[in-house]
């Protein structure tokens, strides 16, 4: 008999009714056949308001005990749904992520999945029972309760997946699957039929928010095929799954967007074998992520490097570089937070020259000025002024053709 | 260095402000230089709320899921009281019951404790830490989860003091302890300063609702001594010890009602042997639960049967009974729901004589009628009609003296 995985998140599951409605969803898959696992959310807003009420006691919380806070969200769900299903008259049993023996790091709120016990789900499976787990939770060697980061739950139901064997991994969720760019700029993108596991990864990392870059790791890592799809009708979502050669025919694959980066500038940086190795490291060292990175080098043996980061740590790496670059001789250092960083993603553009090219004329055609490009195998990308976002979304749209009839 | 258990209950932790309260009065007890274990309930209204989502669900949910459901409620308020305490300077680690290895029976939603497993808090105690441990909850040997019941956390709080050799298991309230009767009835009733496990059983299974009679069975069992007091106080409460002489110098310490039970009577029992235990086993099979018995035996040989219940089983029994009563003989068989049991208790009856016949003579000098009575070693029961239940508290509670000062 063939095994699915049914993610279903927090809007999926908001109240009772929609948890009724899951429910009809998920007896519906078990009737037509199938062994049926079904991985949920917390309801609706009920991270929002525990996060809430953790702040209320102390604005820092220890992680420990906020991943022990958050993780009932998940369990209120999962037991509400096995009522539910029960109501209709069939078995189900739903289990935390600890009694499916879900085993992570011990890096609470961002833990990973080290591995998952199949014995105590197969042998509910086995008694034809509808296995109903917590989302987003683990635990580790010492039997502390983790969480996985938001988006978690996705995570999960790949890692299930992709450890009992399952056929697909449904991710249920309210929009129609994955778009060619965000419908909120573009009123004309498109829902992707189909997308390869390096799209999807390019695409949420550059800014796409639908599944969480981890999980799609996962399913990559271990060929487990994806489909996104509505929880609220029965179309047909986005397939996420291995590269085949008709994925090339289209160049590209899908337009994403970030506002949340910030870009530093450091002038005057002299040219000592070391310093910008020094730069990063210390940067790295209060764990703030660099993304696209330039150096200018003048006429007078000094260099400027540019560098994006999270717009959230920006002030943090403000202060540390204004003091190292007193201490080393550099110059002034600069912050533009004003800035976005528009991608073109797609893997047909390993065979197609002139994607660049075309991306860079057409935001010029536009008047949008290019900070800085980055360019990986399957993706291209340019920072721009914020204000241009959404022209440029538009313009790189309509420039690669997203919006006609593809797959 | 000596170890306190202190448990609170829902009004103590209703919202952020009062679990500061409690974190304020956990550090307080460890800046005194003991060791503590805190034991919680779920946050006020919570447990509440929870069932109010399962009952939107299924109006009979599985008793397993219930459980999974209702044991997220502790496990948000320990993890608050961690983080409030964490605010306050101090060291402090939440567990749920299975974390501490609190191994229960398999009954959902009323299971025993089998065993605790002392090390892990152990541990933690002596790594100087403030231990908080989630009340109510459990797990039996599959992993499962489990609840004690209503009023279970106040069990678990007991059976970690029996475990820990803790010198004594505080249990805060929204009262200052327990008290002569029911203040709300008397406005004079007295706060009892000690009182022995026994006469606390009495009262708690004759109507008092202070402590769950399981958790003070538990702490007879270890000697573990109990201190019920007010959260929002620092006044004494009442002890709840064992049994020494002084004790007996006080005849009556309470006086209890119960307004819960039905009387079912069947008229004209044939004289057979076995038929009486055939009832009470019919009776039995279905879970229903006899108080008091009393039969009259009439000049014809035939017997009335009389005997109580839960009110909320009593239109169970009734149809059990209608259909015994056409298939053996027997007569009618008619069910009351206006009647209250009034009780007086106190181990002082054991060395004094004339407390039931004061008690008769108190309830006829006003007019009440006693419908059934039944005895103990420590107490002596009158059912009543309903009516008369406050004027009948009132009357035994002056009768008794027990308005006025004692222990």
């Amino acid at each position: 008999m063939s095994l699915i995985v049914q993610k279903f998140g927090g809007t999926s599951v908001g109240d009772a009714g929609k948890i009724k409605n899951v429910a009809r969803r998920v007896v519906d898959t078990k009737q037509a056949g199938r062994q049926v696992i079904v991985v949920l959310s917390a309801m609706g807003k009920e991270t929002d308001r525990l996060q809430a009420l953790a702040d209320e006691i102390d604005p820092a919380p220890s992680e420990r005990e906020l991943d022990m806070l958050l993780s009932t969200g998940e369990q209120v769900s999962i037991s509400l749904l096995a009522m539910a299903i029960h109501a209709l008259g069939h078995e189900a049993k739903s289990f935390t992520g600890y009694q499916v023996r879900i085993v992570t790091d011990s890096s609470f709120t961002k833990a990973r999945i080290v591995r998952v016990d199949a014995d105590r789900i197969q042998r509910e499976l086995d008694q034809d029972r509808i296995v109903i787990v917590a989302g987003f939770q683990g635990m580790d060697e010492n039997l502390e309760i983790t969480t996985l980061g938001r988006g978690g739950s996705d995570t999960t139901a790949i890692a299930l997946a992709a450890t009992m064997k399952a056929e697909v991994c449904e991710i249920y969720t309210d929009v129609d699957g994955v778009y060619t760019t965000d419908p909120g700029v573009v009123p004309e993108a498109r829902k992707i039929n189909c997308i390869s596991y390096d799209e999807m990864l390019e695409l949420a990392s550059l800014g796409a928010k639908v599944l969480q870059i981890r999980s799609v790791e996962f399913a990559k890592k271990y060929g487990v095929p994806i489909h996104v799809r509505s929880s609220f009708n029965d179309q047909e979502g986005t397939w996420v799954r291995k590269e085949d050669s008709s994925m090339e025919e289209v160049i590209v694959r899908g337009v994403a967007y970030n506002k949340d980066e910030a870009k530093l500038t450091i002038k005057q940086v002299p040219d000592r074998p070391g310093l910008a190795a020094n730069i990063f490291s210390t940067v790295a060292a209060a764990n703030i992520v660099v993304d696209m990175i330039i150096q200018n080098v003048g006429e007078d043996g000094l260099a400027d490097i540019t560098f994006t980061v999270p717009q959230s740590d920006s002030q943090q790496a403000m202060d540390i570089l204004d003091k190292l670059a007193q201490e080393q001789d550099m110059g002034e250092v600069k912050c533009d937070t004003k800035i976005a960083k528009l991608s073109v993603v797609g893997v047909g553009m390993r065979s197609h020259s002139g994607v660049a090219a075309k991306m860079f004329q057409s935001l010029a055609d536009e008047g949008i000025n290019i900070m800085m490009i980055s360019t990986s195998e399957i993706a291209v990308s340019c920072v721009i002024a914020s204000k241009y976002t959404e022209l440029g979304v538009r313009t790189l749209h309509t420039a690669f053709g997203l919006a006609e009839a593809g797959s």
